[in-house]
């Protein structure tokens, strides 16, 4: 009996479109999934050289930081190894330019980085490698790569301002800059600061996963104070155990000017 | 002469692995990207099937949100027209799961669900599909899905509690509705919610994306009134145009008691 999954539930009128889906979607509600799992392999890779396709990946047809980092590690293995790396549809990681859509949630070279993770690794091996990733991010003082004569034409040569970022969101560590330097959102510079944040990152999220693969690989950064003082009443198990984040708890929670309210008596 | 980009770099002691990649990288420090951009065919598809396809994916061996709203869709693609749908590593896609390694960022689903966008649309044609589906999704009640006689066999049957998410961030979608029905973030009722919201965010994509296919994708939601209020001096070309985001002001800069200083004097 050839059944489609929307039949299964007792829903008419759907079309069921050849034998092929209704094969193989099989005949209960049991979710299967074809294709094999976790089974790609890393390579090793010079973060030096990657943090320069990483910083002019951002800039390539403006694809953004997200592209850049995970060009600058799976295109990378693709360049050199060709399938399965060469075979990914590397446009689809424009995902995470200026925090997906221009929303500033995650960084978007952060996301980069984390879904090349994903490719080789299962949650179990990858999350301790996005952490100690991360909680680098947090306290890094971006930019920190400079291209020099290497800078891409699109780009702004010379010293770029820096500041930390303090968070993984986009939203907070681009404003934050921002705020430090004075230079607006949607400028050239600010574009270049996160051109190379973005080799910053790929550099960063190829040491740690080098190290993985050497099976050397050991978390430098631990939780942060706040997140230590704040799990003690909302970590898993206790009074309050209501939290879902590992970000630092700093930047929204602790009454800075930023964070109060801004609705009322607001210069 | 064969050079790799490192080597072009005039960094010394790199090891060129073969003439390919040396071929492919070229003598020149020229960003290319060898794969085709944008160039895979959207099909539009049953919101209803592909909802429960999501829920069931978020369960799926625990690959969580991300997954489950991306396979919803392209999985699904995948099984009915095969390639190149069918040759994404889907996997990777757990690279969302609670909000990026529990780090609470961005709503999986909402990253699934923009993700499969970013296979067949670039940034002009995608972002305002991206904000409609994050602006519903900040005003949604969830979980509006209910899978009755089909709940998975690892979830928690029957109606579960909702509350308003007020944000595309993992962090405050869930941690306000656990605040709310003060159900722990750990919870197997907290999981089921997800897994819930997966489906329905997996259902708004899939109804903004067939709109988009058919020609008849319209805006309904615009900016929330703080963002329109806060945009008259950190909008772009105003007096402090730093600010980097189209989430809603409300939750972080409203003077709340979840913003409010918990270093001092916090219960």
């Amino acid at each position: 009996m050839k059944i489609s999954r929307r039949k299964a539930l007792g829903i008419v009128g759907c079309t069921v479109v050849g034998g092929t889906m209704a094969a193989t979607m099989g005949t209960s509600l049991a979710f299967t999934q074809k294709d094999k799992e976790f089974s790609w392999t890393p390579h090793k890779l010079d973060p030096v050289e990657s943090a320069l396709v990483g910083y002019n990946g951002y800039y390539y047809k403006g694809l953004g930081c997200c592209y850049g980092a995970f060009y600058g590690i799976v295109g990378i293995m693709g360049e050199r190894y060709g399938a399965p790396y060469s075979q990914f549809p590397f446009s689809m990681m424009e995902v995470g330019k200026s925090g997906i859509s221009e929303w500033g949630t995650i960084c978007g070279a952060l996301l980069g980085a984390a879904s090349a993770y994903a490719l080789f690794w299962g949650r179990e091996e990858r999350d301790p490698m996005v952490t100690e990733l991360f909680r680098w991010y947090q306290k890094a003082v971006f930019p920190i790569f400079d291209p020099g004569e290497a800078t891409n034409p699109k780009g702004v040569k010379g010293p770029i301002p820096t500041s930390v970022s303090g968070s993984p969101l986009c939203h907070i560590s681009v404003s934050k800059w921002c705020y430090e330097t004075k230079i607006e959102a949607g400028s050239k510079e600010r574009g270049e600061r996160c051109a190379r944040l973005t080799a910053d990152v790929t550099a960063k999220a190829i040491e740690i996963m080098n190290a993985k693969i050497d099976g050397k690989f050991a978390a430098l950064y631990g939780s942060t104070d706040a997140e230590k003082t704040c799990v003690e009443c909302h970590g898993k198990g206790k009074e309050a155990a209501y939290n879902k984040t590992k970000m630092d708890c700093t930047p929204c929670h602790s009454g800075s000017e930023h964070s109060t309210n801004k609705f009322k008596d607001h210069p």
